[in-house]
């Protein structure tokens, strides 16, 4: 995109001549094309051009008959390229230039007269503007989706024991709402950030011009309201060149990615032979028609895999802004191949872990033998002995120590280890009432009764927690941008 | 940092025998080891030992005469890391183990104690979220002074004209005003961002224990004021393997870095011989003896390459969290690198920054002509001849297009085209009243009168913005805990 | 992609009935096709097939009938891609299900004999690694004409003399030449890490089945030699799992675009106002109907933009693979987006700077007069004054430091400093003789003799070197497969 | 580090006063300085500066008692280096200042008759290569050793049979050496790099002075013998400008700790309990007192997590590169930070792998536990049917998927299936000889007879070719530079 303002682009194609873009080279042609990937903003550039032409006539620039011109022409357009009988052509570059051409084919002269008053750089930058507003509002419904799907799994597992892991070795027994819930806050720390890209994207660029305002009395105020801004750029030249709501945008999805990278991490470990915590619905896994133990959890695979993409992305954008002088630059038209991406690719991730945890079966029993098999309430029993038999710590542990190492050799856990055993290791070992609720699990998690902890009343706690952040997250209003043609102008 | 909580790491050492540090191999000590950089943090360490302390007494598991021995010992170590007398030890790993070890030294079992309801998990997670609050204060500080620099050096140029850049072609006159400000906003919108990641560091993650809770009806909310948190994380498993606060941190830094590449590479570009916009005052730039002339812009330089760091260390960090299963691993121990340098690096550029453009004395002459030798108010010219001339668009442009190409065959510009010359191309250009105001510098910039345009009353409307704007951040209360430990506790 | 090995996929589709990909959720399909993306490489997959087929033959397990009638299929399906004849199905997922599929269609049952002894995984290992050589070369041409057009320019502008910068600075007097070859030699080493990334995918994987080899003697030197390949994986589980070879290209390519974006960077300066270096063509550029100086250099900026694109694309694939435990992941379907936009926009900027350099017409004058303004003898005259006039190094360059600043008060050079403002700084500068060829450009570069240096015997040397260099080139054979399907299988 | 070339450097100090780094601001001297990194070059800087200094007498511009006093000169500086009493001076920026100013107080004036001929641009580009070149020498060595450490434990483990996975769901059974030698080979490929970024550093830049070439006929060709080189860069505008050599140093460093990542990844994988394929050796690990069963592998972790930083270090130069126009930019000194860091990280990498596998005992009873758990050898029971009782592929697998459903509900293995159940499913399955024979998991790994393939003979094919390779490298002359400073010079 090549910027030429109002009024001199009205007249444009002809005055330009023996340096047209029919003139350009293939090369020029080829590589300065956009519309290939802004034709996705079709709504966006139909709607902001609505917009404008509403403020134009408002301010008095277009009469009333100029403006139902305009606005049929833009409907009949919208028409055209939702039945695919618009032809794009490489050589008319971007979206604005495609919309500008047909509309002076179809109305005549008052289509060039849209173009007073503003220019391409303002222009692309509304159009990615309200596709920012418009995603942040379908990605943020997908997350809700997928905190939703988190926090009924973790109140239907709130009993279900596993290992918590660190180092990814059995530490200490946790309640599997703990664990989903964890990745609960996470996400919704994305739509935070999400909210904050949505909020940044919140500011109109239109009216601005090519970088310096432009030759007339606008209303931007009017704008705003017409296209549901909160706010106004108060630099025309900041206005033009700044990305940085397209930069909080994919920062967002970046680490969206990175979260989801762990969480399906975890899906893939779990749904391991040797882990065996979960079974995936056969229509989110494929597998061999011979082994049918055999799920391969491809959606948790890619999920993972796609956060390299998503990173990517966002480093795309930094580093095509750094040392960029101002205002605009054609280095700038490379924005919309990450940002277009990054959307998409959220919606495909938020929907496959959806659909995972909402298909996944926890096998409670493998969970919990896990458990036992890492020896995961050894603490536990240490510390009975020295609340309840009176040891110190060192005596304790290193009673505790021997016992687990002879379990171990015995290839059995502390609740498997026979009085015997125990009772070789130390005559405190016997009882086995105090034996059975120190190693106890569910005593263990009972114990960890501190605030966010893993005992039941704080699980609880903490799953009405989560269902009041994820109502203030149902009600949150993204304003997204009405992007409709309604016919109001007459 | 491995995790080992509570109670049997009050008599780790010697329990873990023929496990300890010290046989460990030589690589795991090298490769293992924090303190090199962690010791940056003694602060944060102390000051939230001393608050766990305190929290202890208040709950009853430490006494009033332990909780002062305690304090006394954490200052006396304080006192010790100050003077540099406290060696550092690579087999001591972190400055958890190192505060620790020499506590108890001083003050004997009670210095053990200490680690009671609390794993170094959780230890290291409040120490970060700590520096990453004081980190925001200092570096907000800095970016506020360079916001002050620009916002004066705005006001001072408010009537200075020079070319406003498109494709780094001079494209139309704004006022240098106009250009500052574009950069003002830019870092305005960054301090928002760094307050963002203040308050994604204002949770409070102590109390987490190893990843389950701990095992004592501790006084999380206690713990919160104490170290001026305004929340708490609601579940331990992800206060423990979050490390959000610490992207959020990043990128806001990262985003920074990008802006300061582009102040810095026009810096740049109009301290060279060919733009000569700027002289930058010699403390500033390094020279040769002989060339008066040539002054290297390397604070410039510096802080345009310094942007390729700050985006890595993000990346650094995103990178290391992709696929990570929960909780803690101690691939996060990778986390200091980045975030301590990031930290340096911003107020270095920050500082940079400011002090250049607080030293800059921009030169209006050269500045003009440029504006003049790139006709940059050929448009204007064409515009009046359509409102005062009564031509169309295509006429007039036609008609500029050809003085334009005269002007620059004659090597001179639109103010020093001769009446003849004008006449030349068309009689309508002969009026010097006409003509000498259509193409006035003044005029132009006069005519951009849209909201945030480049006209002086909205220049003047955009500093009184910008004013506003920079009181808010001169007033934000960053919230930079107090790493003091007052000794309160007798 | 998921794979399945030899005979069970044979009668797959059946087999796994209940779980087959026509009951895949729609998010499975959605996000697990690859399709849309490697139809591109449909000529390799197709090729490989039929290199395939006839090792079957050779070794016994196809019979002629079956051979030919795979051949013919194949060619068959070649031609209903190439005219657009076969429809792409998602839920077919990847190039190799659609082939297959479409084979047995035409063929029956021998279709399904040729997955003997193969699997998806082995199979696009093979097809990008023919898809990678392929790339190398087109690009290598490219590159190639590239550096060509650099070399013609440079052989062209070796008596022009512009500054050489350092700092954007102007410091010493440099020949076109010189600068010109500098990029030619960054270029030139692009090339170099090119040739590495085609010898890295000269390696054979096909035959390695799903990792741990197939149930079959087969032969692979037969295929190495079929499909040119230049050595064999000597691992099958390594040759299922590693992406070294895309790394190897997407490092080389993101190197070049790095280099290019300086060239791109320079191009921009150049073709400012204020340098005036160069005059770019009107069918490269674009502008605006009235201001004839204005010329956008869009194709350098998009070259320099996508410099962020293909960085991120290497660090897209970095990130994929950091973690991924052996053998085949479904993470590694998300190659194919980074590797083809690399390769389309590595062809897009070589061509853009080829035609950008071949297109260039250089302005000697501004060049030149900008040496002067930038005193870029002064060192030169210091060192008359040492060598031929005996001043200490102190001394002169004192001296030197006066006149210059003298100079640049009266606005202006060296060459135009009249001899009484030489005489008042000092009588030893007073002769014109001695005076006018002590700051002469030419002989300033004369002087830099070392090789390597800028004197004129030194760039007549360089220039021979670099043409040796691209003879070289032209020569090398890049072994670019051969993808045609000719019919000899009979 | 900014540049000054030649004489007027050497009397430089006084020359420039006024803008003497004595007159800096704290700002430009805290940012500028790089000598607390570049002090790691003093053994580098050392040499090439007695390099340069017998350059200099061989072509005449020193006489032999000058050449004398500097080489006596620099060995004082080097001794006073490395018994730490040289004061590191920010002011003085870097390590060449360092040491010129310090050989200028121990010999006078002939020390800064050393600085002729040369300048701080192609200074540092010499140190540098230099660096790289001893660099990869060291790395190499390291790496080489975890080759070894690989291929002996392949050599043990070649009957070790562990299930080969595909999605982390066990596919195929191979062997332990398979599996090793497959990051054999990926490491080996990391030497190959290291390899090409030790030749691309193979060029000479010295002798280029500060962009342009020299005012002296210089000697390259001495000083590329002198200094090992094998080239000498052909362009002195291109020597001081490229960082190509410390990209593909950095590259190569990326690509190993991506490879590294992958083999922590499995080692911690394998560590876990769930997996329990691999105890590691106590002195590796960290732990708690009392869970014996409880090894932290942090090395592992750390490997893992130090692969961000290294693909982060490599971005960071590129990003530092991207739009720097020619030639030296003060951009270029944070080239230090990135590869010194990667460097240091590259070797503790290498050396933890190593030290894991060698200290790894791999528990042969889980991985074949595993392996029979997983169903492995289904296809190949099926295969069986098909080749020894001809049933068609579809009847096979039917009937096979019947028998591992019953088993999988009866809580058992293939091995396990009683006749009983084998003969419900159909009597065909029923003969023990039959059926054991098909089912052995050695019989499934001798049928994967194809080149590359698991069988035990490809194994040991394989091994041969991994020890020959092994020897390439062990053999290799990375032509590491001599960096010591004998005293010939008389």
């Amino acid at each position: 995109m090549s910027e030429k303002t109002g009024p001199e682009k009205q007249s444009g194609t002809q005055l330009w001549a023996g340096r047209s873009s029919g003139n350009l080279s293939s090369i020029a042609v080829e590589m300065g094309e956009s519309i290939s990937l802004d034709i996705q903003l079709y709504r966006e550039d139909l709607r902001a051009s609505l917009a404008h032409a509403r403020m134009l006539a408002h301010v008095g620039i277009l009469d009333r008959a100029e403006l139902k011109a305009i606005g049929d022409g833009l409907r009949q357009i919208r028409q055209e390229i939702e039945s695919n009988s618009l032809p794009l052509r490489p050589e008319l570059e971007d979206i604005h230039t495609h919309v500008e051409n047909r509309l002076t084919e179809i109305i005549g002269e008052a289509g060039k007269k849209l173009h007073t008053a503003r220019s391409r750089n303002d222009q692309i930058a509304v159009d990615m503007h309200l596709f920012v507003r418009r995603a942040c509002a379908e990605i943020g419904a997908v997350w809700i989706g997928l905190l939703e799907s988190l926090s009924k799994a973790a109140a239907r597992e709130i009993d279900t024991i596993l290992p918590g892991y660190t180092h990814l070795q059995v530490a200490q027994p946790v309640r599997l709402s703990h664990h989903l819930l964890a990745h609960f806050w996470s996400f919704a720390r994305d739509l935070g950030r999400l909210k904050r890209a949505a909020k940044t994207a919140g500011d109109l660029p239109l009216g601005s011009g090519a970088l310096a305002g432009v030759n007339y009395e606008t209303d931007r105020e009017f704008l705003r309201e017409e296209l549901g801004f909160t706010g106004i750029y108060a630099n025309s030249m900041d206005a033009v060149s700044t990305r940085d709501y397209l930069l909080d945008f994919l920062y967002a999805l970046s680490v969206f990615a990175t979260h989801a990278s762990r969480l399906a991490e975890e899906l893939i470990l779990w749904n391991s032979l040797e882990f065996g915590f979960v079974h995936l619905p056969d229509e989110l896994t494929t597998g061999s028609s011979i082994m049918p133990q055999k799920k391969n959890p491809d959606l948790a695979e890619l999920s993972r895999g796609k956060s390299g993409r998503m990173i990517a992305n966002l480093m795309n954008l930094l580093v095509n802004l750094k040392s960029l002088p101002l205002t605009y630059n054609r280095d700038l038209q490379e924005d919309r191949q990450p940002v277009l991406d990054s959307y998409r690719q959220s919606l495909l991730i938020g929907r496959a872990l959806q659909a995972m945890i909402e298909g996944a079966v926890f096998d409670r029993g493998r969970m919990r033998a896990a458990v036992e098999r890492g020896f995961a309430t050894a603490t536990d029993l240490a510390d009975a002995l020295v609340s309840e038999r009176g040891l110190s710590f060192r005596e304790a542990h290193h009673l505790v120590g021997n016992l687990v190492a002879r379990a171990a050799e015995h290839g059995t856990t502390l609740a498997g280890a026979p009085a015997t055993l125990r009772e070789a290791v130390s005559p405190l070992l016997k009882d086995d009432e105090f034996y059975t609720k120190a190693i106890s699990l569910s005593a263990s998690t009972e114990r960890k009764v501190s605030a966010g902890g893993t005992a039941k009343h704080r699980q609880e706690e903490q799953l009405q927690h989560a269902g009041r952040e994820l109502e203030v997250w149902k009600d949150f209003d993204w304003r997204s941008p009405d992007l409709s043609l309604a016919s109001e102008d007459r």
